[in-house]
């Protein structure tokens, strides 16, 4: 059966990224490996819209958390967290694990951080040396407004560190306009390649932080990022950096405009495809929801994990059930990376098939008709 | 133009493991992957000869090393740490990073460690916590003697770390007979596999001191990797997993013994032959040599970098120069992973051309047929 991954991350890899990863193996210290960085970095910074170099790490996106806090701070600095979901407790932990005080920005998970508490926080804790957001918090699918929260920080020496991890590319990020000091992501999420890589890219002025900062590193080193770059600091994932020079190429193809708008589509046709099978959502607010995923009760008498599992077995479709205080509650339906209209319209069929299986009542065809009627509105199938 | 790694890895990747590489993305903590890991972990542990589990870490091999330092020491620990080529340097420097002070049992690069000495240091450092090893120092080509230097803790409390990195299937190693306690390896060496995985195999003994170091650690963290065991602690590179399922079928395939004759024909073969062209070898006795690289003077009058440019640019054969005190000085010609006989014939006949193009004088195939002669000997090619 043909598997569909409809998780926030790691997403589909088109056939085409996943060939490109297949080509034959180069050496991290050749010839062949500086042409391949001189592309990969010279269209990687302006998908951050930044003019600083990227860093490229081998790992996980939570090795370029745990860069950043290790990198950035030192064991006793105080920092500020915006905490509304999973990802900002991983801050919250990192910075524990590492001897940083954070002061958590709490607000519930599903609700977006408020700025005005952001800065009454500020205010608060007045000797902060950083501020740590996660843009889109894929535990709840909300989206925090970090052209706000950087903003309160434009003038002050608090480093803003954005865990734009699954944000980037599907959300508008403006690295240096918006006076971001370090932004994150990694590969399996709006770059559409399997997990592997994460990425870096940092201000001007977080240097001579970094250059401070007391915390040990040498995997994570930024220095050790900088000294190497363009090269890698140690052997890196060749696989995924083929991989990445074709994604590149294909965003390049498509243009991040048009990937924002497919984004926003098929976030607005998953929101109304899922009210109308009667499921209610975790973010009522548009505004407030990511484009990455989206979360949402399920309709009385369907438990999560069961409709998850009928999913699974039956149709091959992966989705995620939550994670921390919705654990056991939601369900998770990404759509970040290459999805479209179309493929999310098979995801929803599955859906549908797996709900009638299960006794839901509902009218058949009324959530892979919302994907269409949404994407009628937007318009972006004639195109 | 064909391109050839002849490096001591990133290797060549056999286009079957790059294609299973290839194959659908699945995610880390679906049904799937429970399959996929249940598979991995049933063959994994027989590499390393132990009946412990084997962890899995996105990085490269010196994550590993790192992980290895900040999980089984505290800072102002003392450790031994066997010092006779880069990566044995890489160990003091991770060492200096995280606050434990390494004591270096320093000989020559190109000479392997003298067990006497390392006795003769535990002697005069006696309350060193632990003692880190490189098994195949790429960097010189050689072979420092494990078993023994593991047989002199053996009822002690001092723990024996191995970077086993490139060593691990080329090389005999076995964890739990040998009394190892924690023995690193990473996927593009005898795995065969791109860089971006490494392993982690920890003895019982080295647990509860795991438990005990004061080192900050989250991503590297063992208890994490043991808490979600089978299952990675963060997104794994899903890509290199499935790679390795592939690989373990063919190791199991050719059979452990088989590829560790393999690599002792290839690594025979690229001896005799780069003297019959004239080049004087850094190891020479053969027993100190590793399998993994062969590191050697070029003739008179040829320059190391300008054979590796000629090689690069007119035949795609990447080799590798010296690092630390051999830089400039020698080159390094790798046979790790599935290289055979008649592939070292390539980069021979490769070798030949490049240096009859530089106006070196020799008689043309005694490298190709060194490697002949020495897979006739060695019976292998009629099997």
């Amino acid at each position: 059966m043909r598997r569909r991954l409809a998780t926030p991350g790691p997403t589909e890899v088109p056939q085409r990224l996943l060939l490109a990863g297949a080509r034959e193996t180069i050496h991290h210290r050749s010839a062949d490996m500086q042409r391949l960085m001189a592309q990969i970095n010279a269209e990687l910074p302006a998908l951050f819209a930044t003019e600083q170099d990227v860093y490229i790490t081998t790992s996980s996106g939570t090795g370029a958390m745990e860069a950043a806090v290790v990198n950035c701070f030192s064991p006793g600095d105080e920092v500020l967290v915006v905490s509304n979901g999973y990802f900002g407790e991983r801050f919250e932990a990192l910075c524990g694990a590492f001897g940083v005080l954070a002061h958590p920005i709490r607000s519930p998970w599903g609700t977006s951080v408020d700025v005005d508490e952001v800065a009454a926080a500020w205010e608060a804790h007045p000797d902060v040396r950083g501020v740590l957001v996660v843009q889109s918090e894929t535990s709840a699918g909300t989206l925090n407004d970090v052209e706000a929260v950087a903003a309160l920080f434009r003038d002050s020496d608090v480093l803003v560190v954005v865990d734009a991890i699954s944000g980037l590319i599907s959300h508008r990020l403006l690295m240096d306009e918006w006076g971001l000091d370090v932004v994150l992501a990694a590969s399996h999420k709006g770059f559409m390649l399997p997990p592997g890589l994460a990425f870096i890219a940092l201000s001007e002025r977080a240097w001579p932080r970094v250059e401070q900062s007391r915390n040990p590193s040498f995997y994570w080193s930024f220095q050790r990022l900088r000294k190497f770059f363009p090269l890698s600091s140690t052997s890196p994932a060749v696989s995924l950096l083929l991989g990445l020079q074709e994604a590149l190429v294909m965003i390049g193809e498509e243009g991040l405009e048009a990937i924002q708008r497919r984004q926003a589509l098929v976030a607005d046709a998953t929101a109304q495809g899922l009210r109308r099978l009667g499921f209610e959502l975790v973010v009522e607010a548009p505004h407030r929801r990511g484009r990455v995923v989206t979360a949402a009760y399920t309709p009385e008498g369907i438990a999560p994990k069961d409709l998850l599992r009928t999913l699974s077995e039956d149709y091959a479709i992966t989705m995620t059930g939550g994670q921390g205080v919705f654990a056991g509650k939601i369900v998770r339906l990404g759509h970040v990376g290459a999805v479209d209209a179309l493929e999310l319209c098979s995801v929803f069929a599955g859906l549908e098939l797996a709900l009638s299986r299960m006794g839901h009542e509902f009218e058949a065809g009324a959530g892979v008709g919302a994907v269409v009627d949404v994407a009628a509105e937007h318009e972006v199938m004639s195109r």
